[in-house]
């Protein structure tokens, strides 16, 4: 029971000093790589470039405790970010105390409601999202993202949650734009873009290892932060000798030393309440993006994921986020599979990273007073304009139509209305498509194919029918956005058939029927009876049978019920059903049923 | 294609003298009932009397024309009432010009809804209601409407849209009761509880045919009308003729006398915004009852209702009523079914209706001066109380536990938070348990029945498998809210078994396979590739497979498919499966497949 929830207590008993030493080098390398980013996620979501850096360290910690996979890295990720400055931007002004404390009551309602999920083991709510709307969102948000870095590079004050409004507010201040700060932005993200593709190469050139080429192709950003902080540095020095004013480029500036205080999200009711439906948001779109990258790392080792579990980890992860002066966190992508690729073994490297990081914290800030934001800004733009997939949109257009709708509206709207309505109509269209598709299910009208017991589509195959039978088959489970649907298919098949006595609904792809269909079988039941018609049932699953005998349906059935719909035909058409199966005999000598190809 | 929109072409083509005979009749016994109700609608919607008279003329003219049910009754009904109530007095005080124009507008948006959407085909939208949300949602609406009544039988001024609200809003004003209008209020309602069981089998005393006292019964409310008007016309006369006070009764008062002057709803975007939700739900309560209605009645006939069409006759009727000063109507249960029983055969008896209430509108309105108002509450309550079905709610919860917990929290919600949060909750919960069921949908690992072509689950059944095979069966549609619960299914199994190769996914019962789930078996393949398992497929439906021909899961798939789970085994695990077949032939000298009962 215990280990179900502390997961630390199976892989820690056996860690060895091999895995120690894999998962040391892994840490060293991530910690390279979360140093800069924690920083640069910190400024999109509009706070204090530490909050980024206390963020990486107890979320992490905890996650080692919690956590079933084994490589998965956490902590401030792109779109956590962007949803939180929307969300917080909503309640408060950025750089003041009231944001600050609105993105750490942001991480703590998120852990508190991922936690209590996993622990009420309620992680199909993630299944809200299908796979075209988080992608679609994914995209759009990477778009909005690399927008609102814009004012950055050019060092203006813009502001705007949607992308007309970060065009109009980026537009309305060009005038002010900073030249410098506009060289150094386009200077790193052009270096950072070629590094990408453009520095393993080289790497391996020099004759370094190809494995180690392709960690260390991945420092491109700390490469970057260093030669934009000495080049800041060294112009202020020239520009204090010299007398002149500042070189205009914004900079990090004073970031305070040390550990981060414990803190306490703010008690207001009111801010509780409009954060709610944010929180819910960030938490179900984090939990999504994390389980899917630990469950793809997972597969290449052949390990098991607890999705349930997970919940509970990240839960104590953003409640480990909040109660440090942080903001909501989620597993990272690129950041595990570097954790991944460098060799991490067990979730120890996580712990060891969030000790550098703690380290980083102690003893770096001094040296992040001349970082220039434009720098951040480049590093957000390169690693989110990897988010941005459009060419999934036609494919997923060619494969279904509703899911490709359900995509598109998704970018629309987020990119035109933001984060928030954008993951909310997603999710009212998955469900809108989900229901659309499955109200009008397929329905065939089915007959006996000539001396066989099977029964086929009348409109596919040569088959006979009985006149006053009628043989429905529904290739759905009847629940109720389709309990409608059958009362017209079956008033259809009356009010067109006078003749009708017995009307057969065959089963055989009826996985459940809940009480609003079983309503609609009682209904039509009662209808048909009223009509002087009979309804029978053939080949109902065992479950749903047994729950069928928990009803009242089974003893008003006018009907019977059949194990086979060729036990159906017997009873009620059994000259012609006998009459095509011994005619088969006679002209084939065929002994036991005829196989016939699948529709 | 005009005959489609235009049902009035084909019936009014082929009129009888015999129909128009019948329709009269029917005509006449539904205005003498719609007269009281259309009254006491109007009233429980908080507008004035005459409103209620307005809504039942034009509405009922256009659906003659546009609707498909023969004998449906539209107009004024409880719970539309009750829902436009709820809404409006959000937006306007009652007995302001703003809160009728707010009524006009809130039929004029539900009647645009309803046939946009029928012409668009969207009546699935209506699926998004469960029977059970809308049967709890009814009953605990009745209550409702029941309790808002109480303040019209003491006589007193009080409010509240909540269970809670009311109580405390009547106990405030319980020291202003008036002592007249309770003993009218109380009479009335007595005599109708009693009219409704014991007025039949006294007319039958009588020597009436059974059939005629079953629909004069149904004039009990007409017979408390006059019988209490003349009681309070007296009592007034009385009063004034000895100079004393009035007797406290309240009455409907003057009424406008004449027909309803052409309206226009107010044209403010704001109120239009805010009124969208409220007509929206309106529309799609007011549609799931009307269809229930006219299918139930159209089925005795083996009549055909349009669902569609349906739509657009109700759009056209609300927009009537809201171009001639009325408020949302629909089709009404009790109503439909006395135009039924009193023999209406065509829509005309709906058009004879509406001229007759044209004909009450321009006479009748002096009469209703002393109508007492408690007259009125004692018919809706005893109309009301016929819509409670709590007894439904331990039948359902029997049969389903997850639909009797969504019915309970429907009743709750809208007792003690109001109507439209209580609509909106079930609507949720609904979405949300269908989401739970099949999100985690029945899954079993199949083996072979030994010496059969069958394939059963292993934890049931005595089978054989392969050591490096897992077969697993997934009874349900693979869609975005069950993708990810397939992938946690493989990826434990390939964790549990270490010596797997083979990974077959069987899909007799699986009817559709959408983009989410198609991306979860192209990570399963991926995932499984990298682990050294090869993924198969067997027993795809052809839809499933047309569509995934589509994709590019087909040519990246590492292993085959298969017809059938019978032609996979013999292909990944030949020995096995050919010997068990070739043993069984031995013993038993068998020819053919052998048939074993469905588990």
């Amino acid at each position: 029971m215990l280990r179900r929830y502390l997961p630390i207590l199976d892989w820690g008993r056996s860690y060895s000093r091999d895995s120690f030493t894999s998962d040391i080098v892994a840490a060293v390398i991530v910690t390279i790589m979360l140093v800069p980013q924690s920083l640069a996620y910190a400024l999109l979501a509009g706070l204090p470039a530490e909050v980024g850096l206390y963020a990486s360290i107890l979320p992490i910690l905890l996650y080692t405790v919690f956590g079933t996979s084994r490589t998965l890295a956490v902590g401030p990720v792109a779109v956590a970010s962007l949803m939180t400055a929307a969300a917080v931007g909503e309640v408060a002004r950025a750089g003041t105390p009231e944001y600050l404390g609105a993105a750490i009551l942001l991480a703590f309602l998120s852990g508190f409601m991922l936690t209590a999920m996993g622990l009420a083991r309620l992680g199909f709510l993630a299944a809200f999202l299908s796979r075209p709307v988080i992608s679609g969102f994914i995209s759009a948000s990477g778009l909005l993202i690399a927008a609102a870095q814009v004012k950055h590079l050019l060092g203006v004050d813009a502001g705007g949650q949607t992308l007309p409004e970060i065009a109009r507010s980026v537009w309305a201040h060009l005038g002010a734009a900073s030249l410098p700060t506009l060289l150094i932005g386009a200077g790193a993200t052009a270096f950072l873009f070629w590094a990408r593709t453009g520095l393993r190469p080289l790497l391996v050139a020099c004759g370094m290892a190809p494995g180690r080429a392709t960690i260390l192709a991945r420092t491109g950003p700390v490469i970057a932060v260093v030669a934009t902080t000495v080049l800041a540095a060294l112009l202020a020095a020239l520009a204090s000798a010299l007398g002149l004013p500042g070189s205009g480029i914004r900079t990090v500036g004073e970031v305070p030393s040390g550990l981060p205080l414990p803190a306490l999200p703010p008690f207001d009711a009111d801010l509780w309440a409009r954060l709610a439906v944010p929180a819910l948001l960030i938490s179900v779109v984090g939990y999504v993006e994390t389980i899917s990258v630990a469950q793809t790392l997972a597969a290449k080792r052949r390990q098991r994921i607890d999705p349930d579990q997970e919940l509970v980890a990240l839960g104590a992860a953003n409640l480990g986020a909040a109660v440090s002066g942080g903001f909501p966190v989620t597993g990272g992508f690129a950041r595990s599979v570097v954790n991944f690729d460098a060799g991490a073994e067990t979730p120890a490297a996580g712990a060891y990273t969030a000790v550098m990081m703690a380290l980083a914290t102690l003893t770096l800030t001094p040296l992040l007073y001349y970082l220039p934001q434009a720098t951040l800004a480049a590093t957000i733009v390169v690693a989110v304009l990897s988010l941005v997939d459009l060419k999934a949109l036609p494919r997923i257009w060619a494969y279904s139509r509703a899911d490709g709708a359900a995509m598109a509206a998704t970018i629309l709207v987020t990119l035109f209305a933001g984060v928030e309505r954008g993951i909310l109509a997603g999710v009212a269209l998955s469900l809108t498509m989900h229901l659309y598709r499955t109200s009008r299910p397929h329905v065939a009208i089915v007959g006996q194919v000539p001396g066989t017991e099977h029964f086929r589509n009348v409109r596919r195959h040569e088959v006979v029918t009985a006149p006053d039978v009628v043989t429905i088959r529904v290739d759905e489970s009847l629940y109720f956005a389709n309990a409608r649907f059958l009362e017209d298919v079956v008033q259809a098949e009356i009010a067109a058939n006078p003749r009708l006595a017995h009307v057969v609904l065959m089963c055989p792809a009826v996985n459940a029927v809940d009480a609003s269909a079983l309503e609609s079988l009682e209904a039509i039941n009662q209808r048909l009876k009223d009509g002087g018609v009979r309804l029978h049932l053939s080949e109902v699953k065992g479950p749903v049978m047994d729950r069928l005998r928990r009803s009242h349906l089974l003893s008003e059935l006018t009907g019977e019920i059949f194990l086979t719909q060729c036990d159906a035909m017997r009873r009620l058409a059994p000259a012609l059903t006998e009459g095509t199966l011994r005619a088969a005999r006679r002209g084939t000598n065929r002994v036991g049923p005829v196989v016939v190809p699948s529709p």
